[in-house]
């Protein structure tokens, strides 16, 4: 690479990276010095998640959606503690091939992404590589967060959204059929919504949260050995939409062991029910109880009509 | 992969990275949840540093070898602050071939690197892709971090270290023929040793500080800009090793212009002298004034023997 094309691309990521609409309070230095400055005082949780293209998203994905398919998962880490989004860095591996218009498209899309959640860009790394390669670090605010080892024996579970879209929506996606599939299973699949404002609203009510970004089977174990808990959840109970309900056996599978459902599974005391419910309404959520939490050592047990079943779907595998 | 190699992985991934010996009080949860939780309530400080296999170390480095080109640059990012490392998050994307050897053994060497700087391993992700690359985030406490844009006029100007080892080191490292050049410089490119313990210390002291990664001429030009001041700087003063000064104007480019020098760049008042000189004595740093802070807007002008010259090299471009 000649020194005027390394100048040149100094230059295009300084005028798209810099200078961004949503600031912090709290973030004293952003970029331009060797580190940022984070002068908060409240607690901050931090998450790492790295793309690649190719495996978390097509590589013909296009800039705007290579910065949804990277931003709003990252988020979604933010969302299941029940913090609100701080700060953000992003390292930035790009080919060679990658022209201007590609840089200048993603960054656009990645700060509209920043204002939206109130996200602010303050630092990160440029670098040259083989492959499409992209690690954000999202670092939020919270009292109080939600961790997964909260869950209490009788507590009710619950999950957020509509469960299965984005996997259902997978196949149509990679075989560049996406016509052939309902919009909601697009969006949910190119543009997740994290349930960011309800769950901040959830610190205080429920006793445990997670994303469930693995798909649900493989989530809520985790979220049963962390609280040392069984979950006791129904199959016919999780809220499938209409068209995914009409593949029957198959559309049930996306829903327990599809991946990129990057919505809540949280417990809370049957007190709450209606705070929760009121909640959901308020913002605009789509909430469903699907279980209970029981005396245990870290088991989900599935039930199909009250029936104890052995399910027979292994947990989301990114293609 | 098949379903068994993914558990494979999963389950050594989990072995190696999780239950390291080097904990900090103030991370209240580790790895294991949606996010890392930093209780905390001192100035944070963060940096996103990525790696790239085949532009910022070799592809035949070792696993160990890569784990201290990865590490130890991202902490001289919080030396250039004066800060004191907490915790970092580490995000891995691993190339199908590389095998459980290879993790084991930069797992290991990482962790090393983890206890000998205080610095936590508190998050991470771990992905497969085409090409080894590395992102860590580091953070850092400090009270009153050390920025680029504090630089007084008047001030002496110092760095720590000996100059341009790594880059001298580079074209024998690349041709595999690392025997033919000095121990020092090997050392300077595979195990960069920032000034951590000095540079915490240096906070009160010092006015600005930064670390010169990218080569003493364009990343003094930073601090220049990013204090509003002109850096007069002499060549004769540079802080060469012998082997170095040997190579005549070669050697001088390398300390001028070349990259991979994990040192400090500072500005003091020169009645701080004494205090800075005791201290690094005490541990054990090499500092040398080479310059001074004149009034300006952010110019660097190169002195050779009390002669204003032209600087004909250019920073440091990673190959």
């Amino acid at each position: 690479m000649s020194h005027n094309s390394i100048m040149h691309e100094f230059d295009l990521i300084k005028q798209c990276f810099t200078n961004w609409p949503q600031q912090h309070n709290d973030v004293a230095v952003g970029i331009g010095d060797d580190c940022l400055l984070w002068m908060g005082t409240t607690p901050l949780v931090v998450s790492a998640d790295t793309a690649v293209s190719g495996r978390h998203f097509p590589e013909f994905a296009s800039p705007e959606q290579v910065a949804q398919r990277v931003f709003l998962p990252a988020i979604s880490d933010l969302a299941a503690m029940g913090a609100k989004p701080a700060f953000f860095t992003l390292a930035l591996t790009l080919p060679k091939r990658f022209n201007d218009d590609w840089v200048i498209a993603f960054a656009k899309r990645l700060q509209q992404l920043s204002v939206q959640t109130q996200c602010m860009l303050a630092g990160g790394d440029t670098t040259q590589g083989e492959q499409l390669t992209i690690t954000l670090s999202v670092h939020g605010t919270c009292a109080h967060p939600l961790l997964r080892s909260g869950a209490n024996v009788g507590d009710d579970v619950w999950v957020t959204g509509w469960l299965g879209q984005a996997a259902a929506a997978l196949p149509a996606v990679l075989s560049r059929q996406e016509n052939t599939v309902p919009n909601a299973w697009r969006q949910a699949y190119w543009q997740p919504q994290p349930p960011l404002k309800f769950a901040e609203q959830l610190v205080g009510i429920v006793h445990s949260a997670m994303d469930i970004s693995d798909g649900l089977a493989g989530d809520a174990q985790h979220l049963a050995k962390a609280s040392q808990v069984d979950l006791a959840l129904n199959l016919n109970s999780l809220p499938l939409d209409e068209p995914l309900r009409a593949l029957g056996e198959e559309g049930v599978r996306h829903a327990v062991a599809g991946g990129d459902d990057y919505q809540l599974l949280f417990t809370a005391d049957s007190s709450v029910q209606r705070e929760i419910l009121a909640l959901a309404n308020t913002e605009n959520v789509n909430v469903t109880k699907i279980g209970s939490v029981q005396a245990g050592s870290g088991s989900v047990k599935w039930y199909d009509n009250q029936q104890l079943i052995d399910l027979p779907w292994q947990s989301f595998q990114h293609f």
